[in-house]
């Protein structure tokens, strides 16, 4: 098990998974109902915060940060599985496809969005 | 470059962000905010769908849904680079407490939160 | 004050925050986290539930759905408050706009997004 | 038809559903799922953007805005609907349960949660 590999994160989900039946409860759409739900957790830790507060906030709340990125991972990599989706390639193939929509030229430091730009 | 490497996925999703001098708008917080944007993203394809209609909805919409997925985890690399967070260890200690939470013996094959198994 | 009445509810809101000296955390951005993370909060309750279950759930859970509904209203209507929005009219004249995207000729039992009608 | 009124707005979503026969589709968790989905839609408008930045783009899409508020208020209307509940008073209810969590005296100019305080 090499803690780096997408493949093999992929497998130690599935096999946690697999213990416990719950294929059953996982189809493609409860597993983004998940992922939403998991995102707003993280979200939630910073939310009120700003400034030197919420970098107190970040550091303090290490530990629970960590905890809920990788909950949204698990339900990242059960999607994957789910739908046969080819996490690493897909994520370059994607960064490719928004790199042509953000080139470097025109999307150097703003935040606007590809359709503003 | 290892597109099954967590490690070299981050460094491919850093590099892109650096050579648009994005860091300026990626504090964890933007990022947990991008998180949950690109997980509704994800949800809002299969919304209001169910059953054969569901099915055919993920099958139809593949390409969409890998997208989005890879748009989900290019958050999750960037919020992982930027709290320093070595996600695939973290990944499996996380599993090992929900293992905790929800043994098999009490979890298989329902779908109850733990505070109420 | 009439219960009824969204105005009074905007007042009964604003009067909350001001007593708690809470608009300094309030701007529109922060409000709109806010919303999404209590969208997710009542989302979670019927999480992985389906059919039957689901409908246990949400009757033994309506006390919990009502209390997560009233905490998204008061998002709502803070940020209504924040934008000078008269929400009101503003959903009317959004519902009529709604209407013209998806026509009851063309949208009568479907769950189709108007761009695909 | 009272705009300021919560119980005609609920009428009148009511009745701009069953036009289009989507009653079908709108069980309370698709409903959440909704608010889920539109609340991030709200989020987006603002997304990367803070300070002047901020400010300038809530001005520049005030309308986007609107329309976004009223797309979740439809969901919280028909939510309301579907598991019945009197909206006005619930919120009102809340507002007081809240108000027992974050007494003024403790919560006053602080972004804590109850838990912390």
């Amino acid at each position: 098990m090499n803690p780096d590999s997408l493949q093999d994160l992929i497998r130690a989900a599935v096999a946690f998974r697999d213990q416990r039946d719950w294929a059953q409860f996982h189809n493609p759409k409860e597993l983004a109902i998940s992922l939403a739900v998991e995102s707003a957790e993280l979200l939630q830790i910073m939310q009120w915060y700003k400034g030197e507060e919420l970098q107190r906030v970040v550091t303090e709340k290490h530990a629970h940060l960590k905890d809920e990125l990788a909950d949204v991972l698990f339900s990242v990599l059960l999607l994957a599985d789910e739908l046969k989706i080819d996490l690493g390639p897909a994520f370059l193939e994607k960064l490719a496809k928004t790199g042509a929509k953000y080139p470097v030229g025109k999307s150097k430091g703003s935040p606007k969005k590809y359709t503003e730009l």
